[in-house]
C-alpha cells in the first residue's frame, strides 16, 4: 500500500510511513487545536516533491490564511505563482457552492486535497440539485425523490457527497472538522469519522499547558491508540 | 442448538461454539473499533465452508472495502469470482433502497449475510411502500394505515423491517452500528440491541492503547459479560 | 393478601411469598438483562398449577420464542396443545393492535398475563378509536375529544389504557419495558413505573460479570431495596 | 399561626406543629418512594378529628387504593360511611376533568384536600374553556385571549389554575408530583415546587437499603433541610 | 456613587454600602431559598427611609404574602395605610399583563421596586403590542417588523422589555428568578444574568443543612465572590 | 507582525506583545467576569495613541456604561468630545440593526472596535436583506436564494456577516459572548471560536475567591494556554 507523508514532523513514523494513497483523514479539534496548521503541513509536504495541490477554505480569506502559513514558515507564494497549489474560498452564502467544490475537486488532477473545515457545509439546509452535469459519478437524492413536506435528513447526505467526490478525485485528502470544547464526539456533526477513512484528533489541556494528538482510526494501518504529546511551533506541529 | 462459527480467533469458545445458526446479532463500536473487520471474518470464515455469503455496504465503494480486507489477509476476489460471495452497495440516496435490499436477502439463499451499517437506513425520513410485491412475509405498516399529519416512528418501524427480512431469509447474519464515542448506548439508535438476538461490542482506550470486544446479550447462549482484550492484526481482530 | 407465585427461585421469599393477586409489576431491565427469560418462569410456574396464562410478545416470531424457552428447560408445548398457555404475537404495523391486544386480555380469563415488551406500543403516535365496542370498562379520550391541531400526550394515555386493561382483566401481570444502558430511568418511558405496581429492574455490570435484581416498589408488600445478585442458567434466572 | 398535624410520626416536631393552616405542601418522590402513604396518613389524621377530607386520585381505582391503605392500617370504609372523607377518580381522559376537579374542590368545603398526583394533568395538551360558571375566584386565560397559532404554555398554567382552586377552597391540601429516579428536580415538572407553600420529597437509595424524608421549604415555618431517615412499615411512615 | 441599604444584614458591609443607585439586582434561588423574604427586608428598610416602595408578585395573593412577611417581623400594614407601599398581582393570564406592570411601575415615582418573579413573565409566548402609547421611552420590536411565520426570540425580549422599564423608572430594583434545584445558570433563563447590574444567588445544601448567599456580579462594586453563610430566622436573612 | 497592546496589565507580555493589528479576539464569560471591563481598557489603550475608537453595546444604555468606566479610572468623556471615540446603542428591536451596525464599522476608519456582545446579534431570528447598498464588500445569502419553506441556519451565517464586516474595516475588534455559567463551550453559540482569530475567556471561581483568564486560541501567536491568575480593581483587570 502506498503512503503518502503527512509533512508533521513524527507522525509518518507512527501510520506506517504516512497516509494510505487515495484516502480521507479528518483531522478534528478544538479552537486553537491546530487543525489548519496542520493542513498547511501536509500541502507545503506535497509542494516539496511538486505534487499538485488544493486548499479549499470556508471561514477566512485566503490572504489571511497566507500570512498565517508564513508566519509558521510555510511561504505558499512561490508554488502558487507556479500553480502548484490553488487557495479557493467556498462561499456558503452562494447557493452554488456545492458545484463550485465539486467542479474544482474533480477537474484539477489535484494529488492532495484539504477542505477547511466540513463542519459548515454539512450544516446547510438545501441539498443541491442539477448535479449531472458536473460529470461526477454519484447518484444523489433530490427532492423530488421525496414526498413533499418530508424533511431530508440533508447532513449525513451532505458528508457523504462531499467525501464520494472527495474520495472519486483520487487524491489524497484531508477534511477539517470543528469540535465545541467539552465533546467527546470526534467531529462536530458525529458521523463525518464513520465516513473518512482515518480520524486524527488534536486535543489541548490548559491547566497542564499541553497539546495531544491521537489517531483514533486509520484504515489499512496498523498503529497506536495512544494520544501523542505535541508541540506548535516555527515549523507547525511536531510530535515530541 | 445448530452453532455457527464467528471466524474470530478465540470467540467461539465464549459463546458455546458460534452464533446461534439463523440468529442476527448486532456489532456496534466506534470509529475504528473494528466493525468491518469483524464482518470480514465471519464471511471469510463462511467461504472457507463453502456457504453463500452477502456483503451489503453503505458508506464505501466495494473496491475500497476489497482492499481493506486483502491487507488483512482476506482475499475476497477468489470467492466473488465463485459466486460464494457477493459485494452489494445499497445507495440510501436511492428510493427504492429498501426493495433492493430485502430482493437481494429474499432472492439469494444466503448462509451467511453482514449489513454494514444499519444507522443510515434507520434514519431515512421515508417509509417503504409497495412492499408486498417483494414476495416477502411481513406486514408493514403504510402511510395510509395512519390519519394525515401524523409522524410515524419510523427508526423502529424501518429497524424491525430490515432484521424481519433477515430472519426469514434463514440466514445467519451481521449487523452493525456506528457508535459515537462516549456514548454509553448498545447502537446508534438505541432500540436495535432490543430486538437483535445478539450483541457484541468493540470498544476502545486510547489512553490505554487497549482494545475489548464484550458481549453483552446472545439469545440461547451461556457467555460471561467480562470485556475481553482483543488486538487487530493481519488475520483480523484475535482474543488475547 | 393472596400471594402469586413468581417463578423466580428465592424471589418470592422477598417479597411476603410472591405477587399481590392481580397486581401488575413493571420487569425493567438492558438488552441481555434477562426480561423475557423471567417472563418463561412467571408463566411456567403458572401452568404448573394449571392457571391460563397468555404471552404477548411484540418483537420475534413465536417459534423463536419457545425455542429460547425451551433451551432453558421450559418446554411450553404440552401447555400449548392442552390450551393451558397462548403465545400471540402484536404486530405494531397493523392500525387495529389496539383493539387485538384488548380483545384477547378481556376474552381469556388468564390467570397470568405477560406483554414482553410495553416500550413499542407506547410509543405509537396515534390514539385509538371506537374502544367502546370492545367491551372493556375503560373511559378513552377520542381526538374528537380535543381540538383539531392539539397533540395529544399519548405515551401517557397508552401506557393507562394498557395497565387499565390488564387491572379490569382481573389477571395478576408482568410487563417489560426496554431499558437503555445508562439510563438511570425505571422504564424506557419514565411514566410506566409509577402507574405498575410493582418495580424490578435487572441490570447487568460487565466489568464485574455480575447480574442484579433489584425489587424497587411493591405495593402491599413489605422489602428490601438491596440489589440482589443473580444467576441466568439453565433453569433460568436465580437469586444467589 | 395554626398547625395541621400531618399524620406522619416525627414529622409535626420538625415543622413547628405541623403544616400551616391552609397552606399546599408538594410531596415528591420516585416510584415505590411512598407519596401515596404520607396521603393516607395525612387524611387518616384528619378523620381522627372529624375533619372533612377529600382524596383526588388520577391513576388508580378508588378500591385498589382502599386496600393499600387498609393493608398499612389505615381502614377508610368507617369513616367513608360517616361521610367524613370522599375518594374519588379524576379522569384525565375526560374533557371535562379539570371541571369535576373544581367543583368538587369548592362544593365540599373540605378540611384537607389530596391530590395524587399532578403530574398527568399539567401534562394536558388542552386549557380548560368556560370555567366562570365554576363560581371559583380565579382568572384564567383562554385561547381566545391568545393569536391564532400561538402555542400557550399551559404546563405553568395549568399548575397555577390548580393550586388556585386549592388555595380558595381554604382547606389545608398535599399535591404529590412524580419524581423520575436521578432527577434533581423537586418535581416533574419544575415549576410547582416554586408555586406551592411547602415542599417535602422522599427519596431512596436502594444499596444502603435507605429511605429519606426531606424538608425543602415550608412558608413561615423554621424547619431543619436535613434529610430524615425514614421506615415504612405497618401504620406507614415514620421518622427514626 | 450613591448606595441604596439592602436591609440584610451583614449584606451592605460586602457591596461597598448597599446596592448602586438606580441598579436592577437579580435575586435567584431554589426553592426556599429565601429570595421572597430577601425582597421583604429590602422593601421594609425602604419605608423606614420613607421611600415609596412596590412590590409586584405573580405567583400568590397579597395576603398571603402580607402574612408570610408578618411571620417574619415585616408588618406592612401601616405602610400601606399610608401609601408607602403598593403591592400589587400581576396576572399572566391576561393578556395586558405587561401595559399593568409598565404603567405601576412608571406612574409611580417609586424609589424602590421588586418584581416577584420575572420567570413567568419572560416564558409568555405573546409579545407585547400598541406599547407607544404606555409612555415608556422604550422602542420594541411589533411582530409586524418581522416577515410572517418567524419566530421572534421573545424570552430575551421580554427580558429587556422589563428591565428598560425599571431602569427607565429610575427606582432601585429587585427581580427575582427561579432557579430549579441542580441548575448551574444563575437565572432560569439563563440570560437575565447577563442583563442585570448585580446579580446575587441564594443556595441551601440540604445534607449540610447550610445556606448561602453568593454575589455574583455587582457592576461598580468590588466585592467578593466567596458564598456567604446565612440563615433564616425571624428577622428574615442573616449573614453569619 | 504588528502588534496591538491590549491595555490589559500582563497580557501583552503572553501574545507577543498585543493582538495581531487586524485581527478579531473573541472575549467570553460569564456574568460578572470582567468582559466590559476588558473591553474598556482595550479602547482606553487605543486613546491614550490617539487611535480613532468605536463601542458598539447591546445591552445597557451608553450612560450607564460611562458611569461604570469612570468608576474604575477610564474616562472616555474627553476623548468623546474629542471625537476620538464613539459610543452606540445597538437596538435589536429595530429591523435595521445590520445596517446600522455595518454602516458604522465600515464609515468611520477605525483603529479598534468593540461589540459587547455578539450574543444577541446572533440569535436574532431574521437575515439581513438589501446589504449590497451598504457598500460592503461581503456576499450574503438572502432568504430568496432558498426554496420556500427551508429555515436558514441564521446564527452561522449570522456570525460570519458581523465578523467579516469587522475583517473588512481593517480595524482591530474584540467581541464579547455571554458564557452561561457551567458552559464548557468557549461562545454562547459554540461557534465564534472558530470564527474569530483568537479566543480569551474569563472565568470565576466563587468558591475560591478567584479569578482567571485564558488564552485559548491566537493565530500567528505563540502563547500557553495556562489559565492566568487575574484581579479586578481600580485599574480595571491586572494579571499577577
Amino acid at each position: 500500500m502506498e503512503r503518502i507523508k503527512t509533512g508533521v514532523a513524527g507522525l509518518d513514523n507512527l501510520i506506517e510511513g504516512g497516509f494510505p494513497k487515495e484516502s480521507i483523514t479528518l483531522v478534528s479539534g478544538p479552537p486553537g487545536g491546530g487543525k489548519s496548521i496542520f493542513c498547511f503541513q501536509f500541502l507545503y509536504e506535497g509542494i516539496q516533491n511538486r505534487e499538485k495541490c488544493l486548499f479549499m477554505t470556508l471561514d477566512k480569506k485566503v490572504e489571511g490564511l497566507l500570512t498565517q502559513a508564513r508566519e509558521l514558515g510555510f511561504d505558499f507564494q512561490p508554488a502558487i505563482e507556479q500553480n502548484l497549489i490553488k487557495f479557493i474560498f467556498l462561499n456558503i452564502n452562494k447557493k452554488f457552492v456545492y458545484e463550485t467544490m465539486t467542479n474544482e475537486i474533480m477537474s484539477g488532477n489535484y494529488n492532495r486535497i484539504v477542505l477547511d473545515s466540513i463542519t459548515p457545509l454539512s450544516e446547510m439546509p438545501i441539498y443541491m440539485r442539477n448535479t449531472e452535469d458536473t460529470g461526477l459519478d454519484t447518484s444523489v437524492a433530490t427532492p423530488e425523490d421525496y414526498p413533499a413536506g418530508v424533511g431530508i435528513p440533508t447532513r449525513r447526505l451532505h458528508l457523504r457527497y462531499i467525501l464520494n467526490a472527495l474520495e472519486t478525485s483520487k487524491s489524497t485528502s484531508i477534511v477539517t472538522s470543528e469540535l465545541p470544547v467539552g465533546s467527546v464526539l470526534l467531529s462536530r456533526d458525529g458521523i463525518s469519522e464513520f465516513l473518512a477513512d482515518g480520524v486524527i484528533t488534536l486535543s489541548l489541556d490548559p491547566t497542564m499547558d499541553r497539546r495531544k494528538l491521537s489517531i483514533m482510526k486509520m484504515r489499512n494501518t496498523r498503529h497506536s491508540l495512544k494520544p501523542q504529546e505535541m508541540r506548535i511551533d516555527s515549523g507547525g506541529i511536531k510530535l515530541v
